[in-house]
């Protein structure tokens, strides 16, 4: 049981059969093809909202393509301390954005909480030219700590961003487990609340490797084509991204997986809590931190877990990705077992 | 029949399976795999030297990422005008590069003569800070017009190369049907003739998604691998570009594929030849550029056949290419069939 | 006599006089001061027309900061092969502009024409992601050639740009050397003719420091302010660059310099043609190229004379560049003081 | 009396008489003239080593340029959350960088201290590709809160740097300022103390405009000067950068000026302590921070006083700024004459 991240899953099989199913023909290239065509219905079907799609193959390019249509290279892109696009991405915000810097901010749980946004953002902008000035704020949806913001607090999220003239943008290399936590509709917490540009992701839920950036604002399509086709992000045989995300819709795939995941998190934070964990972070969507004391630790490992120490969260504390294919009958038969 | 390029064709079915015999088990992410762990070993045993392999999704990439190491902020990547780069990747090389510039040149078939490069170094060097001063120099192989550099050609460029200190670079989108046009070994016409990085294409010619980038001078490792990162181009589940890049080494399947693919374009050419249409640029590998009137261009649309207008070659070329599926028979039969 | 350029002159009396006027008392920084103040006006009243200044201390720092407002990351700056962008100014464009490429043209004496520039737009525009699309046309008045744009020329070019939805620039590092020749209204070859943004020349034209980007298009400010201060070309003490352009525009010193140096380029061509020698290029502003015999420049050289030999024009080419402080008797004199 | 910043104060006699000096001869251009060429020799004598200079006009374009040769695209600079470099410069540090990245340090005064240098250093190094890794350490001598390293401070943080293998950066833009109040040799706190690059301030401190970019690693020259071409730093009346320099460092009068600044801060702190002001940052250089009650503001404003509030210091605090040509007698009869 590899609970290192939900990225060690395979491509799951629906996908894998739309990918297999292109085997036999020929089709034109750079998303001129068929199926690249329904990508824009599909998504606004999926959104109730004309919006636009762009696939591209991993979540950092989806951030930080999406991500630079919103940001000028002397702007600011506001996000929490602990965001994928601070911690994981590289330099890639300033690579896209022609320099833009991130301006960090801290809130529980990895969230940004509107109150101390609204009071950040005064600080951050009508500076002189010295100074960097707040464009944009980057959350992620569900959080790098496995928290799930509320319908309620993303919309103060975009008041509060489109009070202060700022873009929105979300990381959701896990949005379909925090659609499956919320129960919600994916309009409510995306355009409706005031997101610009989404990175919707795919990869870490079942697919081989393709994340869509979704353009709420239509007229950032141009610039995004341009930038994913600098970046080397044009996949020539297009459409091999565009059926893993057609697929990944159909039938509600997506959440589908996304349910198996974020039920196997609540399994295993239960299996867990009943050896004698703490839990650090609930398991809101599919990402579950516990704090576990050597022995115990030691003993899982012994059984075959893999699992990582997640010092941003403490000493002492782990990190556990379930996936669209993690086993949970025996999450749950876990304490019997060891 | 589609001739348009060679990245309309699907993936070939050995690769499928590779890919899709990775679906039953967990991986570690971003190459800590086992398949991924083979790659240096392969590709060091198929170029009998030590190198090291960076795969990424597509050839822009693999070229962007590739050259990157080779070229400072202020220099300049000596190519032929028709290069790739210089045409067909947007503003890539300069963003990879930090501002890098593309200084081209001339040449028959999209090729750099050695004699040239010479007299073109030699102005381009030791210039006051004022000018951008040449620092690598990239040709393609097969060129964008279809021709292969000989074994000789290619060691001539390399020795002007490093005589004027220059990096080599060399974009192998093609790489495959240019080895077997010549039918030499491949350390021949790369890093025994100077060659510092290769693109090593692999999705024009029967991939999925992948191209690798080799590194004959490994200590560019550790900087090539950060700019993938940066650039987004590092899979999360990697071993789907590992697997795609074994299967398409075992067994010779990229030489197999690319002589199907050459032998294609050699029947296309008598076929159109024998329907009246003139050579423009033969050939040599897959692709095959011909002057068409505008009748003969009708009927072999209304036929079915697509293939598109070059104007770079002239008014009335056309560029086919063929690929590792093309119907050897049906181009064979083409003129009866008309 | 150095005529080996024109920035070999020092700062002339009236500018010096403005700089050293400063010196008795404290100002605001950063173009908060009162002469800072006053430039816009000052400018506004030059051209007849509302125009915002952004003062920088060189030529190169106008021309980058300048363009970088009127072309993207991934689009192109149309300009003549000989451009000092393209050849004097190191991979500026592409840093300034995050990655803008030069897309160059040839023409006679380094002008564009306006015909081949309507073909060379239309080449260049509506083209895929995969190329880079021409979104700026750039000229240099003076030409990099001694040639001065007539008003008719630039008109003509001002009407295609426009026609092809492109912005256009001037590169005016000796504009006053050609409005001197030329005789002209500045605003008939600037804005009247289409010109977003001019680089307006002062430091070769005898001011110590200091060159004028005019942003005739004025939303266009803000984003040069950042530009500006982001590459380190804000001034603390900003007055003393605009006492240098108050001084410069006051009692039309511009012009007055200008003239002295067209004036000795004229005779310069004499004295130098009275000994034999040939004009490549004849003075039309202050520059004059000029086939020398290798007697007759080892001869000036003794005599004292600098001057440069001119690759670009031709084997036996040699520049001479005269300037605010040519001494006129002396170049009048010179067949005879040899 | 005008204490907002040192920015407000002219050129000093001494400097502006060097530059009209240079009114009379012609002189070649980007620092072939001969006062140039004595730069190298005068600021090794100074520092008692060999090290190359590169004058820029601005203490921004010495900080990023700077810099620029001590990070790569992907790495982080470390430096204090107030740094001028984090705060003052823009996106400057990714721009001349890049992409690089500040990884800000909290510590008093605005100084990063040794022990909590060390602790970061060892988080911030030996990082996977998707996290950003240290490669240099920026300090500011003095601090902007006012504070001055010691020696033993400095030589500490260097060492903790080179254990880490960090390249080792100082803003200078004070640097004067900070060996007038130390009254150490130059040499004590920088390549002894294993300082890599020093921008060396003047501008603030009597010129014109010019700062001097020190490498002590004279490896680094070419690619300055290469960075410092493209980014428009490079004068063609290069000359008026380097009298500036000269004359600043004949007969000391960098250190005369800069004690005369520290001793107005001393005076004024004890002035305005004796109104009822108290120290918030004591002057060690010539940066005094001051709680001031509203009515004492008031006060001192009406009487002619210019200061500013910091709000980074406190609500209540004020910054006040002493310049070579503070009027020590105005300062010390303040209160009186209030």
């Amino acid at each position: 049981m590899n609970f290192s991240s939900d990225n060690v899953s395979p491509v799951c099989p629906e996908i894998l059969a739309a990918i297999a199913a292109q085997s036999e023909k020929s089709a034109l290239p750079y998303g001129q093809d068929e199926e690249s065509a329904q990508l824009d219905a599909a998504f606004s079907n999926l959104f109730e909202t004309d919006c636009c799609v762009i696939p591209v193959a991993t979540g950092t390019a989806a951030n930080l393509i999406g991500l630079s249509g919103l940001v000028s290279p002397y702007g600011g892109v506001v996000c929490h301390h602990e965001a994928h696009i601070n911690q994981t991405e590289s330099t890639g915000v300033a690579f896209y954005g022609g320099g833009a810097k991130l301006l960090t901010m801290d809130g529980p749980s990895a969230k940004i909480e509107a109150g101390s946004l609204d009071a950040f953002l005064s600080a951050h902008r009508n500076r002189p030219v010295h100074a960097v000035e707040a464009e944009c704020v980057a959350i992620t949806q569900a959080t790098e700590f496995g928290a799930v913001y509320s319908v309620a607090e993303i919309q103060d999220i975009g008041r509060v961003a489109k009070e202060h003239d700022m873009r929105l943008f979300m990381d959701g290399a896990r949005f379909a487990n925090a659609i499956a936590a919320l129960d919600c509709h994916p309009a409510e917490i995306t355009w409706k609340a005031g997101v610009d540009v989404l990175s919707f992701g795919a990869t870490k839920n079942g697919a081989l490797a393709v994340d869509a950036i979704i353009l709420f604002d239509k007229t950032l399509r141009k610039t995004a084509e341009k930038a994913r086709k600098r970046g080397g992000h044009l996949f020539s045989k297009h459409r091999y991204l565009a059926v893993q995300l057609l697929a990944y819709l159909e039938n509600d795939l997506w959440l589908k997986n996304a349910r198996h995941a974020n039920m196997a998190a609540k399994l295993l934070a239960q299996s867990l809590g009943s050896l004698g964990a703490r839990v650090a972070h609930p398991p809101q969507g599919n990402e579950l931190f516990m704090w576990i004391e050597d022995d115990l630790a030691a003993t899982l490992q012994a059984a075959g877990l893999v699992f990582r120490p997640w010092p941003a969260v403490g000493k002492g504390a782990y990190r556990f990705v379930t996936a669209w294919n993690s086993p949970l009958e025996d999450i749950a038969n876990l304490p019997q077992n060891l």
